[in-house]
């Protein structure tokens, strides 16, 4: 009676109230991004979750995957990330089914009929006509093979296969093979490692170990090494060479072959211990629910009004996604220190994720955010230096600033507790304060003894302009934790060197408008133009103006004064004290005239992470309007839910996270404790809180036409800022618009968000 | 008859002939620095062997070990080092075989009848009467248990056991745990690892894997993990618990239970490998004659007369043996990179090895010399600094210098081929160029950003005076190789510096002798008190003098102006010009006196390396006589055959090599081409190099009275200069002395070694 009533009316009822309030998850597209710029990752994957398993048909592709249906398939590996640039990393334990052609091991099929959806991919390998569905657990995945019938039925397991392998020895950004070994323990079960180093970051070797066991026994099997297979031979040792092994089925026709593949970064025994962990079983469809259950928990944090068009719905969810998939919780997965502490990998970079995608994670995930922080602690404990760029286990690639001390203080003025604030500061002042020597590609400051000398980046150090300017706002987020724990000597130092910026500060006009990030050399003159490019002997300069784009044409990628962009995008960026530059500008009118040439003449990047704060910065001249304009002609110009939604990099879901919060009205200046408001997408957002707060955002009146917040209510009363604190939101309430077809001329007018200059 | 006649008379002849040539290996004695403060490793081990197999009784001892009966045997572990000081490294996979208390995962035994030699080591474990022998091959050991009769017979490994363990989280030099797994594959085969970080050279993590075999398999077993067992269960998966297994057998009376024991840094089945590659048999016999064989194959390179004692032939092939124990070939073992290239760990360290223990394997191996150096610039390049301090693969400490820079200069001067040089440049000018940032007390130039702006280290950081007078010397060393690959701007640049050693001498005179190494700010001021202690409030300054040792009372180990030694000490360690020195120290006779002054007064340390060459320095004013004398004093009065035969850390066999040297005749000034001679221990010894050219020093009429060399011929012509060339002994020939119980008013006197400001 008991059991019965559990699955009898009530029951029924719950799972109807599960299906409205926590179906999110169905809005996600992980095809978004899929072409054009965006390279993410496609394949199942968990929140944070380490195991990636997915399609690889293009070698060279930062997510292994390519849309296009004439490139076949190679394989499908377990570890991948998303949305990156530069030389691709990952892409291991390459798992394949085959059905003939049994004395290659190069194995590939032309694809279609794909099935994707949060927490699931499906393919026809067409040569074989083998269809192949994939989901996936945090650190295991199961996989289904359904073979023709009567064909044979093979699977191979690579391990000397990765992404963006070439045969230059060495190349820069490249990854190389190390060394990888297999093992055939029964007749359902293999394991093995390999071991791979370099990519992107140019990281030490990081091994990825597998154990993969079968619902069916193979008949037989032969291991490989390098071009050589070995019948029969259980064992393939690591002696540097690629190895692998084939498995031969014979199931009985109809019967699918299943897969269930482990993953760890300490040892194969993890790997199995990770897969019967989490997949005790062999019910596919239960890993897939459990998947889509994780994720509609983060997911379910935030719900849309009913009236939300699919469109921005999908872009909205599929945005939180996105923001999810890393860094990755490795914790007790680190093989080079205890597991006694929360672990993350896949900072890929912090150069891109401190300004929104971190933000987003301590709003909606902060228990998660603090573990995050806690792990790039223990990093700086461990390997003597805070993470930008880390991946494999392995600090690498400072684009321009050490931001991870923006991460630190954005967590500490929005209140995350259970950080060591104490070790936070040591490790940001190690920062500030050690050259990293040889490694100013790898981790801490490049250039500092420049900045400490000189107070600003000479011309003597490659990126000297970003470096300078994200250093002055870095010393600013030290400042603030400082002040907080009361270090005044160290509070006075960095306040002051926050201002360094404008030690590169040129008062030149360009296009209009007055006053530009420049180059200086070690001497203190300014220095107008540069070497380029070399004809028939002579060596030409080119004059260097804020238009300028020195690499890669001039001088290599990473060796500009500017990371990837013009000194028109750095000039904006000075989060925390956009006052100064708008004085410095030449005031308000001015000021405006040069974020609309800035936007209208094209200095803008939407894929530039620099440039994200810049359509907010009306704000601080009173006309939020106008922020809320340009943000949305941004969006509705360059987002949507196709496959190519996503107009750059999604950088680890950097872009993905400035769109979401965009959507829900909100933008955080990270490492300050306030959101610049904006017109919203959605007539209401309510977040639901993980203190049990609900923090409702409500547009009334909101259409097309009605796109201009005329007044302000938060719980009730009247909220005339055009920004609002993260403790407002924390403390839970209702902040209402009263939306309008016109501007409004007092709605967030008179009162402009902060900057370092107001004090 | 063909093969009755393989071993007829004509057999029995070579046999006895081997037996002549071929047993110097017999010479040796492990326990020479066993006991006081030699810290040698007793346990058997291959020539530059990674297996190095031996009981540990000793937790805090750097060998593990300790010849006192009243210290237990807790385990004998698979991985040492020899020599070495500060806190302890590896004592890896620790093994105990024990015979009652089953419950308890701490068996420990009184030990008694040792026996140890060359490659071999037997114990009786009192406690239960168990007698364990060891011998082993490179990378794998044998391992023989005989069990009192009617005993249980049990065996543990534990895997959560290492040298060094305390209480203290992250205590400074010591080894912390980070993990371990173990898993039984069959009831004869059993595999794990451990991994552990820290040690003296605050390294990375390092795991050793095993894989252990047995004989008879046994009939039960208990993994645990922490404290906890769990009987029959097959594995423990690396959680970062302390895991292992005891093993139960049952083999019949009288029957010894053999274990084989594979290791490896790569993997568990690697460890197998190397297990079945090495010994793919039980016969424990065989392995330690095939381990004799291979230390005779070096020890054989150096003969010596028929009339040397038992003592000075015990003393000399130990000192050969002790040189040769590391670094250890760990080549096709780096989890870190590609296999391909020759890899060396446990250069521990550098700054030890680079006067006389690198140059000692150059004379006798060169071969070896070779892969040792491209070794350590595969190192650099993929770790980014050359070692000082390398262990469990990782750099971790400089002492001072950046002295790799010595041992490539030495390499090159000595004409060793198949090293680029090119390369070994890049390696030095990295060393010379790039301020190691955070990690100033693991690889590169401390203090570099002093020493390339002021030309010496300020009081601003730590062990500034012998940083100044060692970087000197590397700088010279760094000029040799770029002037010889024809690097001019590089060349001159360095050369230069190799003077900075004159900016730290300050004119004083401290007992009878002008000018000394001293401390000087930052400000170009000398410094002549430094704050010592504090009492009631009172900060106490003291005078700074060239006797004063400021650590570690005055400030802690590492932090004084000179590492472990004085003024006296250092201000002789000039190796590139030895005629500046005198010159600055009043001339030959002030300096003849300072010498005197040195070693009689006790200013002279025997057990610190910066003092190796001093007493040679008589050499440069025309008086190798004295040098011969003060040589033979310091030999008699500190160095024996017995187990306190060595006066101080072996570290790494550098004194062991510098006796042998001294023994020979013989002293090298390393990094230059060069050995300066004295009276040698034996009448004559041969020197059978690699390129099949014997090399003779023959001392005719050497006795206690005649002890001064009176003259000298070189292949039969005249040779009076006290020093001669690599290549003369390279070419082969005879070095003869006539010998005489005076000095030589004519030999060596005229013509003196050479340094720097000759030219």
């Amino acid at each position: 009676m008991k059991i019965k009533f559990m699955y009898g009316a009530t029951a029924v009822l719950f799972c109807v109230s599960t299906l409205v309030l926590a179906q999110n998850f169905k809005y996600v597209d992980p095809m978004i991004g899929s072409e054009g710029l965006g390279n993410v990752f496609i394949g199942p994957s968990c929140p944070y979750g380490m195991s990636k398993p997915g399609p690889d048909n293009a070698l060279h592709a930062n997510s292994g995957y390519s849309t296009n249906d004439a490139k076949p398939i190679y394989g499908f590996s377990q570890v991948h990330v998303s949305g990156t640039g530069g030389g691709a990393k990952y892409g291991n334990v390459s798992v394949m089914p085959y059905s003939g052609n049994f004395d290659s091991i190069a194995q590939e099929s032309l694809k279609s009929e794909e099935d994707i959806a949060l927490g699931f991919y499906k393919v026809l390998l067409k040569k074989w006509g083998i269809e192949t569905r994939i989901t996936t657990s945090d650190r295991a995945s199961i996989y289904q093979f359904n073979y023709q019938k009567n064909a044979e039925q093979a699977i191979k397991i690579d391990l000397g296969r990765y992404l963006d392998e070439t045969d230059v020895k060495d190349g820069r950004e490249t990854q190389q093979f190390v060394g990888s070994q297999v093992e055939v323990i029964s007749n359902t079960e293999v394991r093995g490692y390999t071991k791979i180093r370099g990519g992107w970051n140019n990281g030490a070797a990081y091994t990825v170990y597998f154990t993969a066991v079968f619902n069916k026994p193979f008949t037989s099997f032969s291991t490989w090494k390098k071009q050589t297979f070995y019948p029969n031979q259980k064992t393939q040792v690591d002696d540097g060479s690629k190895t692998g092994v084939m498995l031969f089925f014979n199931a009985s026709e109809g019967e699918s072959i299943n897969m269930k593949i482990g993953i760890s970064f300490l040892s194969e025994l993890k790997a199995k211990y990770n897969l019967e962990n989490e997949i005790p079983h062999w019910d596919f469809n239960k890993v897939r629910t459990e998947t889509e259950q994780k994720w509609e928990q983060i997911l379910s944090r935030v719900s849309i009004d009913a009236d939300a068009t699919l469109e921005n719905k999908t872009m909205f969810y599929t945005g939180l996604y996105h923001t999810m998939l890393m860094p990755v919780d490795r914790t007790g997965e680190n093989p080079k220190w205890e597991n006694n502490t929360p672990y993350y990998d896949d900072f890929y970079a912090i150069w891109d994720t401190f300004r929104s995608s971190s933000p987003l994670i301590t709003l909606l995930d902060p228990k998660r955010e603090i573990d995050i922080v806690n792990a790039m602690l223990q990093i700086y404990k461990r390997d003597g230096y805070l993470p930008d760029a880390r991946s494999g286990n392995s600090n690498g690639r400072t684009q321009g600033g050490s931001n991870a001390e923006v991460v630190i203080a954005d967590a500490f003025v929005k209140g995350l507790e259970g950080i060591n604030y104490k070790l936070a500061l040591e490790a940001m002042m190690k920062d500030a304060m050690f050259p990293p020597g040889g490694n100013e590609e790898k981790e801490g400051r490049g250039g500092l003894v420049d900045y400490n000398n000189l107070g600003y980046v000479s011309t003597n150090y490659v990126r000297s302009g970003n470096r300078t300017i994200e250093y002055a706002y870095n010393d600013f987020c030290l400042a603030t934790v400082a002040k907080a724990i009361k270090r005044k000597g160290e509070y006075w130092r960095f306040i002051n060197q926050s201002d360094n910026w404008e030690n590169l500060w040129r008062d030149i006009e360009d296009n209009g408008s007055r006053g530009f990030i420049m180059p200086k050399d070690s001497q203190g003159k300014w220095v107008d133009s540069i070497q380029c490019n070399v004809s028939n002997g002579k060596i030409n300069y080119v004059p260097y103006t804020p238009v300028a784009q020195d690499w890669p044409n001039c001088v290599c990628w990473w060796c500009g004064f500017f990371y990837e962009a013009s000194s028109w995008e750095y000039s904006l960026s000075v989060p925390h004290d956009v006052a100064k530059v708008i004085e410095k500008s030449g005031g308000k009118l001015a000021f405006e005239k040069r974020l609309n040439t800035f936007f209208n003449k094209g200095f803008y990047n939407v894929a530039n992470e620099p440039s994200f704060l810049t359509p907010n910065l009306y704000h601080w001249i009173g006309r939020p309007d106008l922020s809320s304009e340009r943000i949305h002609k941004i969006i509705d110009e360059n987002y949507d839910s196709s496959r190519d939604g996503i107009p750059g990099n999604d950088d680890s879901g950097a872009m993905s996270s400035w769109l979401a919060f965009h959507m829900m009205g909100l933008y955080p200046n990270a490492g300050q404790s306030y959101y610049l408001i904006n017109t919203p997408y959605f007539k209401e957002t309510n977040i639901h809180q993980t203190n049990g707060k609900d923090f409702t955002i409500r547009a009334r009146n909101l259409s097309v036409k009605n796109r201009y917040i005329q007044s302000a209510t938060l719980n009730g009363e009247s909220f005339d800022k055009a920004f609002i604190e993260h403790q407002d939101i924390v403390n839970g309430g209702v902040l209402e618009f009263k939306m309008g077809n016109k501007s409004s001329k007092n709605w967030g007018v008179n009162v402009v968000p902060p900057s370092k200059s107001d004090k």
